[in-house]
This record gives C-alpha cells, sequence and structure tokens, in this order.
C-alpha cells in the first residue's frame, strides 16, 4: 500500500491510497477553488445535554449531480472532479461541505472506488482491504488533532437515506467530542463492570454466541448477529473476536478476515428483499473508543450496518416515538431477521 | 364536552368526545373482527441501556388506503370503519395495530375531525380546544393504568415521515417506562437545581425570552421559541408561562389560549416553504412528566414542533450522524428559522 498526501487548490487536504507501491500521484487540482467558507458551530442542548452541529453553509451542498458531473469521478479534461487524478484506488479528501470543521472536528470523504457505478458490495477482497487500510490510517491521524475526540467511519448507502451523490463513497467525521451514543455505551460499560467485574461488550457477544438464535455469520477473528434488541427492520453487529479499542489495534488475522466478511454481508443486505428490488439502503457505522476517556481498553471496536427498509418498497420511518420519544418500535423481531440473513448466503 | 366510551367489535375501548352536551352515540360496530393478536414484546438493550418495542404483527398495518376506505372516516351504510357512528367530532379508539399492548403499555389513535381532507390547522378554535380536552383526559384515563408510566401525545403529519392514513389523527402512547428522551432531560433537570438551586425549565425558557432573538409567538399564558440548540430544521418549543408537569394541570386561562396559538403555529408551519409547496411534513410531540418519578413537580409540560424539511423539496435525513452517533447536524441556524417563523405570521 502507497500512501500519497497532497492538497486541492483550496487548501484541503487529499490523500491517495493505492494498491500498488509505484504510483505516482503528481496530478495538480487546477481549479479556481475560493478557501472554504464554514460558519460550523455546535451548540449545547442544556435540557438533552447533547451537542448540535449548526452547519448554515451546506444548504448549497452538491445535490444529485448527472453523473457526468459527479465530483467523485477522477478528472478528466475539460472536467475536474474533486479528485485531480485520471484514475484511482482509494481516496480521502476533507469535505467541501463540511458539517464540523476547524475547531469543531473535521469531515472527511472517502471514495472507495473510482468506479462510478459500483457499490460497497462490487468490491474485490483487494479493494476493500485497501479501504480498510484508509480508515485505520485516517483513524491514526485524526487522533493527532487536537479538534478531535471521537472518530466515526461511516456509509450512508442509497438515496432513501438522503445519499445525494450516486458515487460509492463513505464518510469520516471526527468529533470534537465524545458523542452521546457513545456515551451511552461507556454508562452502560462502567456500571457493568462495577456490578460484575466482568466487561459488558465480552458479555453480551459471548450471550449472542451461547444464544445463537441470531447469529448471522460465525469467522474464524470476526462474528455477526443481529442483536436482542434491534432497533431497525434489519441491523448487524460485527465484531472482532479480540476486544479492541479502535481500529489501529486489530491484529494481522482480523484485518485479512474482515474484508471477505463484511463483502459477504453486504451482499447478504442486498439480497434481503429478494430480486427485482432496488439495492438495499443502509447504514454502516463503526463505533471506535474516543481517545482520551477512562479505561479505553475496555471499549470494543464494532462495525453496526442497518437498513432503514422493513420490506419491500416500505421504509421505516423515525416518527413521533423514535424522534420524539427516543423509543424505538422494530416491527422485524430479530430472530427473523437473522434467519433471513442466513437464508440468504452467497452459496 | 361530552364524552361517551364504548367497544368496537374486538373489545377495543372507543370514546366519544363531543363539543354538544346532548350528542347520542349508539351505534353499535357490525363488523365481524377477529380478536386483535398482538406479540408487543419490550427488549432491553445492555449496551444503550435503551428499551425497543418489538412488534411483528405491525407489518400487515394499513398502508395508505384509497380515500373512499379510509378507516378513521365515520361508518357508513355498507361500508363501516373503525368509528361506527356517522359523523363524529373527536374520536380516540385503541390501535388495532399497537407497539405497545397489554403488559406493554397502550397505543391509542386521536381523529381530530370526521373531515378527511382537512389537517389540525383546518380546524376551528371550538375544534382544537376539543382536541385538547381529548389529550387531556386520555392522560388521566392511562395514568391510572399499571402498566402505563408515561403518556405521549403526538401528531405525525405527512407521507414524507411515513404516515400512512392521510385522514386527519394523532396518537397516544402510554409507555410501560420512562422514556429516554425523557430520562435525559431529569437527568439534566436534576443536575441543574443541585447545581444552581434553580429549575432548568425556567431557566431555559427564561433565557430565550431575554435573548428574544428565537422567540416566535409569546402569548398571556404561552410562549413558543426555536431552542438555541434546535435539532431540526424548523423546531418549535411551546410552553406554558406557568410550568405544570401535564395536561390536566393547564389553568383555565392556559387552555383557552393554546388552540389559536397552535393553529397559528400550524398554520405557520404550512407557509415555512412558500406557496405551490405541498403541506410541510410535521412532528408534534406533548412531552409531559412521567407518573412514578421523585420531584414530579420540577417538569414541565411543553409541546415539541419539528419538521423534518430542510429547504423546498428537501428532507433533513437521520443518516449516519444522526442514526449512529446520536449526533444532529442542522443546517437552518435557529435565529433563522425563527425569523422566517415571524415572517410568515397570519396579518
Amino acid at each position: 500500500m502507497k500512501k500519497t498526501a497532497t492538497r486541492l487548490a483550496d487548501g484541503r487536504e487529499l490523500i491517495y491510497y493505492d494498491a500498488r507501491d509505484d504510483a505516482v500521484r503528481d496530478a495538480v487540482d487546477p481549479r479556481p477553488l475560493d478557501p472554504v467558507a464554514t460558519s460550523s458551530e455546535i451548540r449545547h442542548d442544556r435540557l438533552l445535554g447533547d451537542n448540535v452541529a449548526v452547519a448554515s453553509h451546506r444548504q448549497g451542498r452538491t445535490y444529485h449531480p448527472p453523473a457526468d458531473e459527479c465530483p467523485l469521478c477522477p478528472s478528466r479534461e475539460g472536467r475536474h472532479s474533486e479528485i485531480p487524478a485520471a484514475d484511482y484506488d482509494v481516496v480521502v479528501f476533507e469535505n467541501r461541505f463540511p458539517s464540523l470543521a476547524g475547531d469543531s472536528g473535521r469531515c472527511e470523504v472517502v471514495c472507495f472506488t473510482s468506479d462510478h457505478n459500483a457499490s460497497f458490495a462490487d468490491l474485490t477482497v483487494e479493494q476493500a482491504a485497501l479501504v480498510l487500510e484508509a480508515w485505520t490510517d485516517r483513524t491514526a491521524e485524526l487522533a493527532d488533532l487536537p479538534s478531535v475526540e471521537q472518530v466515526f467511519c461511516f456509509e450512508n448507502r442509497g438515496k432513501e437515506i438522503g445519499v445525494t451523490l450516486g458515487h460509492p463513497h463513505g464518510q469520516i467525521y471526527g468529533y470534537p467530542f465524545t458523542t452521546p451514543r457513545t456515551q451511552l455505551m461507556l454508562r452502560s460499560l462502567a456500571e457493568h463492570r462495577e456490578r460484575t467485574g466482568r466487561n459488558l461488550f465480552d458479555d453480551v457477544v459471548a450471550d449472542e454466541r451461547a444464544d445463537g438464535r441470531r447469529i448471522v455469520m460465525d469467522g474464524e477473528h470476526w462474528i455477526a448477529f443481529v442483536p436482542y434488541a434491534a432497533h431497525w427492520p434489519y441491523e448487524v453487529h460485527l465484531y472482532p473476536k479480540r476486544r479492541v479499542p479502535d481500529l489501529r489495534d486489530l491484529d494481522e488475522g482480523a484485518r485479512t478476515e474482515f474484508p471477505q466478511m463484511y463483502l459477504e454481508l453486504l451482499k447478504r443486505f442486498d439480497r434481503i428483499f429478494g430480486q427485482g428490488e432496488p439495492p438495499t439502503p443502509y447504514i454502516a457505522a463503526w463505533h471506535q473508543a474516543p481517545f482520551s476517556i477512562a479505561d479505553r481498553g475496555e471499549f470494543a471496536l464494532h462495525l453496526e450496518l442497518f437498513t432503514i427498509r422493513r420490506t419491500s418498497g416500505k421504509l421505516k420511518f423515525l416518527a413521533g416515538s423514535e424522534s420524539g420519544m427516543n423509543v424505538f418500535i422494530n416491527d422485524v423481531p430479530p430472530e427473523a431477521a437473522a434467519e433471513r440473513l442466513r437464508e440468504v448466503a452467497s452459496k
């Protein structure tokens, strides 16, 4: 793997991750870009105790451009995109319309492949391994920024969840604080340690293995299951069997097995609703330990993959109960979801 | 106001709320309904510490029926709906497809008017006052059920947020626990009392009044503002000026003023995006104190009204950051939202 860091015309960072060690990355961004003006602001909600990023400059962001104006495709003569090169393997760059910027964190875009019409599930094992390298490297790099406390690598896939660019890509948010969802987990973790002397993540994974009904895949280094109290119609959690706090700490075995496991999971997601259905919209979310918390080693890196589609043609909406009271209603029993995800395994 | 409680053919409760004290409600439900079979189950998520309602029987629920088969319209010869009567003012009944039922709580439907094509904003002040009576009465009635700890009256409006019945209606959930969102508020409330000796709700409202930039309406008994850290593009919180824990405790002045204030707010919501736009999708959520908490009087009843539309034709989606990490990104500055909501006041 070769990594080449460069800058776009407006000063934003762009990093190529190449499979070949002899890749040369010297293309220059010729666009007359103004410096990025952001007015991102973090506001604290005193009643809920959380923080909201107010980012008004984003209203003008690129919205469903035609395929021949895709800002994530490689550049070609007369059509310069966000990526100056004529081709690439994996590329990461700072978002031109960031929700978080400057003192309030960082937002990056990860292009998984230069193939506009592919999706993550179409990548080869080698390509997926390169994306894992990029996620890991970005986690390490962002850990050094004083404005970043927690790194969140994720992918939103599908118009149904508001994706405005069809090119296969993900995002990386560097939050300046520990996120509320992670705070909830840390609190449960501490209470469980106090009460039982054990690690809650370890117990949750062990209990899922012992029960077995919700296991979707059981590899040498990773295990995938629908959680007992899944919030979404189809939701899978993927844990490395050796608990680590973030991507940097995965060992070689886990790194090697991850691409196969994850590609298979994504393929199964696309098969849940059967032939002739549009691709399953999903969110894939890496949970990593914040950097400056106590007992960081207690946290368990894992990936949560879920879809908002509840059945053919019908979406799960976050309406009154979910948005108003944070109480999820799930119409698909987790055991049935796991069974379906086992049924659609690749032959 | 006259209240008449009756039962549907399958045993579910149905209650008429009539403006006229001489209304006679003796229509019988002639449908051959099977008893409602529910498999609602509450599951606890050990990592997040919340509860999920798993309700698989809901997958078969009524989904965008044609207008002449609306289950919320009055019954007529040969077409029997959920409401046996040939007309009604406001009616509440137990949901045939409940997310919560039996030991795990209760779900009710509130029909705001028999006029299929109206919306809440079209109601007269008298009709809206009758809905307030119904919400209040239901809160009082559900308080007596051992399976209900917190009553949540809400309205989802718009296909965009998954509403599957066009008839103007809301819902009431009786949760068997204190909801996570309310728990967050209770925690902040306790911490603030401990630290300052004051009530956090009172301080939040007082600070909004002192600042002034986010005030939308300031009545004699109610105040409406966009909160400093609004999570949604357009979000308004409506508080009675005299703090009360739930709807039952509103005084006569607040009861009388509420319909005018709320109808005006809803009309403004419909005007945010200008002429020619479809009606603004929104969620209206009443926050009430759970029944068996300590210091119940500290809680402040209020209504939160918000839309998921961020600009003409564009929706705010809960994608990676919101769904994965519970961190909201808001593209509309709260001060700009409040200004817009003042601009579109009724003349």
